[in-house]
C-alpha cells in the first residue's frame, strides 16, 4: 500500500517514522511521495512540491493530509478523493467544516475518508464513539479535548503561576503556538466537539458562530486559588447533550470536584467521555496531541483501510436541532462591576468577588456574559456541571403555553 | 445471523435484551435458541435443555457461552467451534485457561472466537490493546480490573467502614458473590491480567500457581486511614511489565497517590491502562461489570463477526519467559510480630505498626510475605508502584557474573 504525505511537519514526520519501524515493515506500507512547499529543500527522494504529481500518480493508494488549516487542505482532500484515493487526516478544522462533503465525495468515489487522529490525538475516541453507536444512542459527550489549555490550567493550579507566565512556558516547551488563540479561546475544542456531535447525532452542525464558546484567557491565579478552596479544579470542557430531537453544545470553563476524573487529568492529557444507554459512562484518557500519538492514530486509519475495516456509516442528515436552552446549571461569575442586576431573574449568591447564578440555561448565560464582557473585558465565568438539570419547561414550551393561554 | 445463548443469567439476559432493542432490529440479529439447565422452566419458546440440539442446529451461526466456570463451558465452546459455529464469551476463567486451545480450534474450523467482554466488561479493552499492538510493542499493562474489590476499598475509604461491613453491603447490593473469594483474593484479576498478557506478549501463560497474587482480605480500616494520611489510596492492581524477553506479573494492593487516575476510580468502575512505544500511556475507564455493559461488549463481538471485522491474529507462541525479579519497588508491611529480621537484606523504615521495605523484587517480596502470613495470617502488605525500578542487575546476570568470575 503506497502512501503520499501532504506536508512534512509534526504529523507528517511522525507517520513517516512509524511506517519505517521494524514492526510496520511486515505490513507492506510505503511512503512513496511527500508534498513539501515549493522552494523548500527536497531532503528526501520522495519529496515533491507538485500536488498534481501526487494526485495523478496511479500507484498512490492513500493520501495523508498533514498540512493543516482550511485551504488548500480542503481542495487537496477533494482532489485526492475524486482521483479515487483514500484520504486520512488529523486536521480538525477542515473536518469540522466539511465532514459531510468529504464523506459524500468519498462514498461517490468508493474510497474511504478516515480521521481518527482529528479528535483526541492517539486516543481511539472516534472509533470508540462509532462502536458505541452500533448499539446505543449516545446522549452525552464531554471532556477535556485540548491538551494545551489543560496544561496551562494544571500548571496554574500546581505552581501558583499566572496565566501569562504559564502560557509563555507552554510556548517555550512547544505545547502552545505563538498565536495561542485556538487553544485558549476554545476554538480547537469547538472543532473537536463539532466532529464528535456530527457523528454521535448523525447531523451536520452548521451556523457554528452562534454556538456558545468561552475560553480561559481571563482566568487569574486568584480564581484558581478560590475555586480550590471550594473543592474544585477549573477545566476547559467541551460538552454536548441530546434530548429527543434537540441537542446543546458548549465550550466553557467548568468547576470539577477534586475527586473527578476530569480534575485528575494532568498536564497536556485529554479525557473524553460518552454516555450510552447500555454501555453507561465510558471514558478514554491519553495523549491528545504530540507527534507519535497523533501519527499512531493516522497509521491506525491506514491499517483499517488496508484491512478493509469499515468505519461506521453516517450520512449526517438526521433532523436534530440545536437548542441553547434544553439544559441549565449553576455558574459563577467574576466581574469588576456589580452584575446582580443583569442576572436579577435568577437566584444569586455573592461570595468575595464572585456571584453564583443559580440554574440558568447555557444559552442565556453566554448571552448575558457577552454584556458582562462589554463592560469588563477581563471578566471570567465557569459552569458547575454537577448542577446540570434538564430544563423542565424549555423556552419553546413556554412560548407554546403563551399561545394556548 | 442466528444466535444461541448458553445460559440465561445476567449476561445471557442482557444479550437477549440488547438484541431486542429497536436500534438492533435493523441489524438482522436473532436469538434463536437458549440453553437452560435441565429441570428449569422453559419460559421462552427459544429455550431448550439440550446442548446437542443447539450444536447440531445448522442455522445457528454464533454461540454465546454465558454459563461461566470451567466445565462444561470449556467442552461446549470446543463443541460449538468444531461444529463451525463462531463463539463469543465473557467467561474469563475459561479463557485464561484455554485461550490458545480455543484460538487454534477456531482457526482450524475457520470460525471466530471473540471475548471482548471477558476483561473490563463494557470497556473496549481487548480491542484497544489489539489495536495498539498493530503498531506498537506494549511493555506495560496495569489497572483496576475488578469492580467488586474496588467498590469495597472505595467504601472503606469514603465511609470509614470495616472490610467485613462493606463486604456484607456489597453482597446485599449484588456486587459481591456469597463466596467473594475470586474478587477479594485477586483470582478474578489474575484471570483478566493473564488474558491481557497472553495477547500483549503473544504467549500462553501456564503454570499460573507460581504467579504472585495477594488480595485485600486482610486490609483494615486503620490501614486505609494511615495510608490516607500519607497521601495514598489503596487499590487492588493487576500489573505486568515486559523487558526484552522476560515479563513479570503481579496482583497486589498498591498505594496510589491521591491525584492519580487509579485513586480517582470510584465504586465498581474499572480503569485499565497500557503503555506503547508511540502511543504512550493510554487509559480506558468504564463499567467493568454489570448486565448491560458486559452484554454490550458481547453484542459488539457478534457485530464484528457479522461485519467480518477481523480481530488481531495471535498464535500465543512467542518465547517470553516469566521472571519474578525483573522489577523492584518499595513495599509496606503490617504484621503482629517483628518482621525486620525477615527483611534484613533490605533498607527498612519503621513507622507506627508499619515497616517499609526498600527496593525489593516483586517475586522476593511475595515469597517473604508467605513466611509472614504463616506467623500472622492477618498480615497485610501493599506495593508503591511510584517506586518501581528496573532491576539493574537481574538475578540471572548475577549468576552469570559468578560463572565468569
Amino acid at each position: 500500500m503506497r502512501i503520499a504525505l501532504l506536508g512534512f511537519g509534526t504529523v507528517g514526520k511522525g507517520v513517516y517514522e512509524i511506517i519505517k519501524k521494524a514492526k510496520m515493515q511486515t505490513q507492506g506500507l510505503t511512503v512513496s511521495r511527500i508534498l513539501i512547499r515549493s522552494g523548500k529543500k527536497k531532503i528526501l527522494p520522495e519529496m515533491t512540491d507538485s500536488i498534481a504529481e501526487i494526485i495523478n500518480d496511479d500507484e498512490v493508494d492513500v493520501v495523508v493530509e498533514a498540512i493543516g488549516g482550511i485551504e488548500p487542505a480542503h481542495a487537496y482532500i477533494l482532489e485526492a478523493l475524486n482521483h479515487q484515493k483514500h484520504v486520512v487526516t488529523a486536521n480538525k478544522a477542515v473536518i469540522a467544516k466539511y465532514l459531510k462533503e468529504f464523506t459524500d465525495v468519498a462514498n461517490k468515489n468508493h474510497v474511504k475518508f478516515y480521521f481518527e487522529a482529528s479528535v483526541g490525538g492517539g486516543i481511539p475516541w472516534i472509533q470508540g464513539l462509532e462502536k458505541a453507536l452500533r448499539i446505543d444512542n449516545v446522549d452525552c459527550i464531554s471532556g477535556i479535548f485540548n491538551g494545551t489549555s489543560n496544561f496551562i490550567l494544571d500548571q496554574m493550579s500546581k505552581n501558583n503561576q499566572s496565566f501569562a507566565e504559564v502560557l509563555s512556558k507552554a510556548q517555550k516547551l512547544g505545547y502552545a503556538e505563538n498565536d495561542p488563540s485556538a487553544d485558549i479561546d476554545g476554538v480547537d475544542i469547538a472543532n473537536k466537539l463539532c466532529i464528535s456531535a456530527d457523528i454521535a447525532y448523525n447531523i451536520k452542525i452548521s451556523d457554528r458562530d452562534r454556538l456558545p464558546i468561552f475560553g480561559i484567557r481571563n482566568i487569574r491565579s486568584e480564581d484558581v486559588r478560590y475555586f480550590e478552596r471550594k473543592g474544585y479544579l477549573v477545566k476547559l470542557l467541551g460538552l454536548t447533550h441530546k434530548l429527543n430531537n434537540e441537542y446543546d453544545y458548549v465550550v466553557e470553563p467548568a468547576l470539577m470536584r477534586k475527586d473527578s476524573l476530569e480534575a485528575n487529568t494532568p498536564g497536556n492529557y485529554n479525557l473524553i467521555s460518552l454516555n450510552g444507554e447500555t454501555i453507561g459512562k465510558l471514558d478514554f484518557f491519553g495523549q491528545g496531541a504530540g507527534m507519535f500519538p497523533t501519527a499512531n492514530a493516522v497509521v491506525q486509519d491506514i491499517l483499517d483501510i488496508k484491512e478493509n475495516k469499515q468505519h461506521l456509516e453516517r450520512n449526517f442528515d438526521e433532523k436534530v436541532q440545536y437548542d441553547a436552552n434544553i439544559f441549565q446549571q449553576d455558574y459563577v461569575v467574576r466581574a469588576n462591576f456589580d452584575v446582580k442586576d443583569l442576572f436579577k431573574d435568577f437566584d444569586l449568591i455573592e461570595e468575595e468577588q464572585y456571584v453564583y447564578v443559580h440554574q440558568i440555561s447555557v444559552g442565556k448565560m453566554h448571552k448575558l456574559m457577552d454584556f458582562v464582557l462589554e463592560k469588563d473585558p477581563r471578566a471570567f465565568m465557569a459552569g458547575l456541571p454537577d448542577t446540570i438539570q434538564k430544563n423542565v419547561i424549555s423556552n419553546k414550551e413556554i412560548v407554546n403555553q403563551g399561545v394556548i393561554a
